[in-house]
């Protein structure tokens, strides 16, 4: 097969592809998860069902491309974050805080889909990417004297993604910042007692 | 009906509801969930399988009241550390000391049991009266001045449950007395610029 045939196919693959999942988001935020179902998704894409079948073999298979999908959407996010940051300490407190306004912002449906595939192994690869992104950020920050050196930093990642996750109780846009204020307090590194205070520690 | 009669009835419910939990413990310590049938714990408890059938009408309820049974042990765990406990910072670090304990000790099929059961509401229930215990004793530790007093109580709570959390992913007993260290570093009050530092803050 000629090269310029075989991109061809592929550019289609990925608009099939990418249109299945917009209309899923579409569905869902309308209508909720359970509206989505084969014939509609065919029926909002203009698919036709057997195209459609050759994709996807069902609903499952969709929503879990498209939960993928959103998963890399946050990743990518967050390292955009990271990147129009500057300094160790201001990198990590600019994606700690992305990161909590993601999970104070996640709607009610994204937490009802991570329940019903919960046996998805995306997940588990999305959280140890993004276990090894923070870790990156927390190990560079340490190195700059910014974060503490007394606990391992995959340790103070650990505490880091959990004790944000509070944000997806929270109910005020407020409340998340204290939040985010209150874990970094416990990373900072203890004060020196031989130095005087300088007040911005 | 008789008292004396009814309080017999009583006992003999609250004999065969035990008798139930405990089997249940046992096959499921020895054998896995999946071990868990109603011919099975008819057989290991010796009460009749009609009896059984009237406690309880499926698997499912079985393992819900032994899941409210675990929980109950738990929280009444933590009321025991506080209680013998004296002193308010004290008092919340050893408590929040004892929860990591029991979610780095949290076996296997407990996690599994949980994700089963997720739809239950005592779990919802048990979540709110951890949470109003804790939240009490962060309270009272900010009240005595151990605690910072700038993100209100109900908040850090959140804050603390969710941190403490990332237990369950420690490997090493180590790292959870780091955790927990972590975590409390966060609550205490910010220093006082004005007071010569004595050592212990």
């Amino acid at each position: 097969m000629p090269r310029i045939w075989s991109q061809t196919i592929e550019a289609h693959r990925d608009a099939v592809r990418e249109a299945t999942l917009d209309a899923t988001a579409a569905l869902v935020a309308e209508r909720g998860l359970t509206s989505v179902t084969m014939s509609q998704i065919a029926k909002d894409t203009g698919i036709g069902r057997a195209t459609l079948y050759k994709y996807f073999p069902d609903v499952e298979s969709i929503l879990r491309a498209w939960h993928e999908r959103q998963i890399d959407h946050h990743l990518q996010e967050l390292v955009h974050t990271r990147d129009r940051t500057t300094g160790a300490a201001e990198r990590l407190q600019a994606v700690l805080t992305a990161y909590a306004g993601m999970l104070f912002h996640r709607p009610r449906h994204d937490r009802d889909l991570a329940g019903r595939l919960h046996s998805g192994d995306h997940v588990a690869v999305a959280h140890q990417r993004l276990r090894d992104f923070v870790g990156d950020l927390i190990g560079e920050a340490a190195a700059a004297q910014a974060v503490r050196q007394d606990v391992p930093a995959a340790e103070l990642t650990l505490y880091c993604l959990h004790a944000l996750a509070a944000a997806g109780d929270l109910d005020d846009p407020e409340a998340v910042r204290r939040l985010v204020r209150t874990t970094l307090t416990a990373l900072r590194p203890p004060p020196d007692p031989n130095e005087p205070a300088t007040g911005e520690g």
